[in-house]
């Protein structure tokens, strides 16, 4: 069930872009009508109009089109941010950026579309590998600004560099992972900023 | 639903701690077997071999029973805490203490009971006044450790000593709060300590 399906289907069936978005774009709005786990592969063809056969040709499980789904949202949620992080002049307001970007696009993306919030709560329970690579690549963007603040003398030396990222992103995490935004929607307005100049006082040389 | 039901409790009815003390112990044993929402006031009372009145007499509602529940369980946690406090000669070790004290005993009372938790989940989920003030008495803990270690010139005073409580606050709570401890429960063992890492160096004049 939790087996990551994506690397299979990416190289399986008739490479046919267009019907796999088409495909991606039904299974979307069918989920966000009656929600992911509620709806069957049956239940997707029928509403396409394709032959569940047909759909198995280019995503092994309902969980292959669900991983889709939620690698997009991720991915444009990495995207506002890395713009975000390009208008930033300092290592300092990157920092600041990245956090309440994060936060401000997630609590957008899953929480003005309940049905979104499902499948982003569900693939970080089941820790599909999209939540995975998202994770790092937030842990990556981190490195990347740390080494930066590093390099410039914003940033103290002495704590081994991969100490520094993980506990900022343990800092970061309950206001990025759905499941456990869900019960922080009452602090999204002050915590972030809260949150920045604690880790700002701890990266300070 | 919600309200606080506790002030009332206490000046209502016969002044007999005996059967308010064995009235919570029937609770807590019924609860621990058939869960704290599944449970009515007349099963309780069945349970005791009370009548339901009788139990009124000194409860107001199911949930007033409850809190009581609840503040029992989070003194023996701040208990513990206060002691591990006491055996920490500097305010950063005390920090270290607290925190690894509070996630170590949060897991053993709410996980190691499912339905103490459930009770827990339930009572943070609806800001139960034993919960508002279990987070103020942690504040407390926190302002009095910042102070002593300002005083002593172990911590930094620039911050306002409000903001600086309320952040590392926040940072702990979710390893805390029973909503969000049950999804960070692979984390126990290595976030308080690099936590209170990242802390005291946020700390450090």
């Amino acid at each position: 069930m939790n087996k990551s399906t994506s690397q299979a289907t990416s190289s399986r069936g008739p490479v046919d872009h267009n019907v796999r978005t088409q495909i991606i774009e039904a299974a979307d709005e069918h989920f966000s009508h009656y929600g992911y786990e509620k709806t069957t592969v049956s239940d997707l063809a029928k509403s396409i109009g394709f032959s569940k056969a047909y759909i198995y040709k280019f995503f092994d499980s309902k969980q292959a089109i669900g991983e889709v789904i939620c690698a997009n949202c991720l991915e444009t949620i990495i995207a506002s941010v890395q713009e975000e992080i390009g208008r930033s002049p300092t290592p300092s307001s990157k920092l600041r950026s990245v956090f309440s970007g994060l936060v401000k696009h997630s609590v957008e993306l899953f929480f003005q579309d309940r049905k979104l919030y499902e499948i982003a709560a569900f693939a970080a329970s089941e820790k599909w590998p999209p939540t995975i690579a998202y994770e790092n690549e937030i842990k990556q963007i981190l490195l990347q600004l740390i080494r930066e603040g590093r390099e410039t003398g914003e940033f103290e030396r002495k704590t081994p560099i991969d100490e520094t990222v993980s506990s900022i992103h343990l800092v970061m995490r309950p206001f990025i992972n759905p499941l456990l935004l869900q019960h922080n929607l009452d602090l999204v307005e002050e915590a972030p900023s809260l949150l920045s100049a604690l880790v700002l006082r701890s990266l300070s040389p």
